[in-house]
């Protein structure tokens, strides 16, 4: 046990990060909460709690430098990180495979189109605008453009608990999506440093990601009902599967990584595809399946009875889903309050560079909206299109990308990390807003009801 | 968001880290599950799964060089850490401040007996067996024998599902034991290091000590009606209770730290005792609750209706616990097995270190079991006794201390290691049993069926 000093020595840090990380949490919360107030996802409360705290770091003071130097620090984003593989892990425990695989051709084609669109636009924009580059500088401007990230739509779904054709499509998408984003980047880096792109180096490119997803999702399929016996048989409680559903998730996030260079959150979703089809009884019974059998004995009226009964077996059924529950409330929220964190707004004092900014942002947005279109008929083509625009952390990986290799200076920097913050605070409240409109089409009063309460809670 | 690229630079090692943490997780449930096989507590089988972890570091190749490197890695000894905090805030939330207080006096005895017996063992066993060192060594080897680590105990306890007279004496010591040990700690650290220590010095370490806890406590308690009132108005799902009550652990295990330069356990402890007294009504009805109250409208028989609206009432009603629950099935394990995997094997080469590590081990039990005699009638002196003998990290802080001062010298250290290792060992059987016996004294057929099935159950 001879790192029981070192452990005491790192102690006070370790503690700070820990309240530090609680604040954040509480703060996530509490945006969370004013945003749902103001009948917005809990996200964009999230993501501007977020602002908020990266902007304390810019204050002088011993507690300015605490925030500034602790919001960089990397057991931070450890959990941010943890928070939004959980994320796209929950959201594909709550899709159902073969009703992805019906929308898969529109989602490639929605994909498609939200790529070539975004990049034609900004490259276009760019060189008209800020004439006197190279081209692989506006080539790296469209590229910014290209990928969308799927983490804020899927919090935004989540929080109003919806399903549908309509978020099979963006998630789907979002997945093809990653993949082109792999390929350019991968090209784009290969140029930026002077190299040669074959078209062999592209080919092996699709290759390994597309065939690690569909090794290791009909894989995963076929171990599926043996893992569900398995769940079952485990007499171990809960918390036995819990760790073997965590294996399975990060394994899947690690080789997408590492075997596909796809992003982990890409390998997580299908980790997640591939257990909602996994259902296990729970070993211990719970007190409540008991009792209520015990009553189905008791009561008169076969009515009643038999809902009893149902009641008891269904408490008894276990879902994955149930298993992760407690750890996404801690690290989830703090995902977004630490991608919030990341907006440094010093980049906005730059009137020429908001403007340029503002231009980009509408030729961002309009792309991948239109992409809804591609859709297809019978399709909400504004929810799918919302669903798209947000940027993320996926749009900055090609900016700093662009910046670290010269590509892009101090001011185009400024501009794309602006157009990606646009996107993604812009898209929450848009996706909600056709969320609600779609449900009030469909749904009849009483699950109307249902779903205004789901988007008030959280 | 200027950080995403820094972020996707250190992805990589984020993720392995991610999976050894699971692999962990996994590895630690399946060490709990076959110690709960032969009838140990899990706590036992995940130590030990640690100890099999650690040994894989010590294998060549870059297997083993992976494991050796990760296994000191600062994330997972900050999961570690939230762990053990997470483990005694639940402790305490279980446990009942009035009913804690009833016991204090004889606590404060247990712990006073339970460091005075092993410390002069301790010195009076080195100076006789490990003759020609200055004083300082032998007090050094007295003082790592002196302080409990309350971890390994709790988490018996809980594994049982066990509270009584025994566990609060317990837990209580633990608390003044620590104080006890800061105390020691401080006047080593001083001498070691050729200062002066005045009756001054130790009085204030007394006397911050004792005031954060009476402070920290009291003030609690005056806040926790309102706190309850708060929680129970906040129309914000558990979500922000959960946050609610997180901030309030973390600052209690910061300000034990930094104010009053105890372990952070403790505070988590006192912020424990505190939160007991919060309950709340959930603030979104859940379903099986409307549904009870349904059929309770429904069936025929007082009986049965009234245990239905009874049901429906607990339903509704949340407590702390449940807030945490998530998190402590993903944090606590990842204590013990990183605890485990803190042991270097290699001490154990040394047949000399072994023999005398050997009595002095003997003279470190009887030293804590012991002091259970100082419980007083009525209670299960060998429970008490048994809980006070694990070491754990708070005795390797004294010895790591001893080393870096270089007052113990690599032998004289590998024995201490040693020492601290077997006391944290041997104590979960041992507890384990007594717990059984007193169960099977004083429970009834029908209980005791209950208790072991807690037995077996986790």
């Amino acid at each position: 046990m001879a790192s029981g000093g070192e452990e005491h020595g790192h102690e006070e840090h370790a503690l700070q990060v820990f309240v530090f990380v609680i604040a954040l949490l509480f703060a996530a919360r509490l945006g969370g909460r004013l945003a749902n107030r103001i009948k917005q996802p809990a996200v964009l409360g999230e993501l501007l709690a977020g602002v908020a705290v990266g902007a304390l770091g810019l204050l002088q003071g011993s507690f300015g430098n605490f925030v500034a130097t602790t919001k960089s620090d990397p057991i931070l984003h450890w959990v941010a990180m943890v928070g939004v593989i959980l994320l796209l892990f929950k959201s594909g425990l709550e899709e159902n495979i073969h009703e992805m695989k019906e929308v898969g051709g529109r989602a490639t084609l929605v994909a498609v189109v939200g790529v070539v669109l975004p990049v034609a636009g900004g490259i276009a924009f760019t060189y008209f605008l800020l004439p006197g580059h190279s081209m692989l500088v506006y080539v790296f401007f469209g590229a910014t453009l290209a990928a969308t990230s799927v983490g804020i739509t899927a919090a935004v779904f989540d929080n109003f608990k919806f399903k549908s054709t309509e978020t099979r499509i963006v998630l789907g998408a979002a997945v093809v999506d990653d993949i082109i984003g792999l390929v350019i980047l991968g090209v784009l880096s290969a140029v930026a440093q002077g190299g040669e792109v074959s078209g062999s180096f592209i080919a092996i490119a699709v290759v390994k990601a597309v065939g690690f997803l569909g090794v290791s999702i009909l894989l995963g399929r076929l171990l599926a009902p043996s893992i569900s016996k398995g769940f079952s048989r485990l007499h171990s409680g809960p918390e036995m599967k819990m760790a073997m559903a965590l294996v399975f998730c990060g394994l899947y996030a690690y080789g997408a990584k590492v075997l596909a260079g796809l992003e982990p959150i890409v390998g997580a979703f299908a980790a997640g595809l591939v257990l909602d089809a996994v259902h296990f009884e729970k070993f211990e019974e719970p007190e409540i399946a008991k009792k209520l059998k015990l009553w189905a004995g008791l009561v008169e009226g076969k009515r009643v009875q038999k809902e009893l009964e149902l009641e008891a077996e269904h408490a008894r059924e276990g879902h994955v889903e149930d298993l992760i529950e407690g750890m996404t409330k801690f690290f989830v929220p703090i995902f977004f309050i630490v991608t919030g964190m990341a907006v440094d707004l010093r980049v906005f004092k730059d009137p020429q560079v908001l403007l340029m900014a503002g231009g980009l942002t509408i030729v961002a947005f309009v792309g991948k909206y239109a992409c809804g279109f591609a859709a297809g008929k019978g399709t909400n083509k504004s929810l799918v299109g919302f669903g798209m625009v947000p940027r993320g952390e996926v749009g900055l990986i090609f900016a700093n990308l662009g910046k670290s290799y010269g590509v892009l200076n101090e001011k185009s920097f400024a501009i794309a990390v602006v157009v990606v913050i646009a996107t993604t605070f812009i898209a929450p409240p848009l996706i909600a807003k056709a969320i609600r409109k779609s449900q009030n089409d469909e749904l009849p009063e009483t699950k109307r009801q249902g779903a205004k309460a789901a988007a008030v809670a959280e």
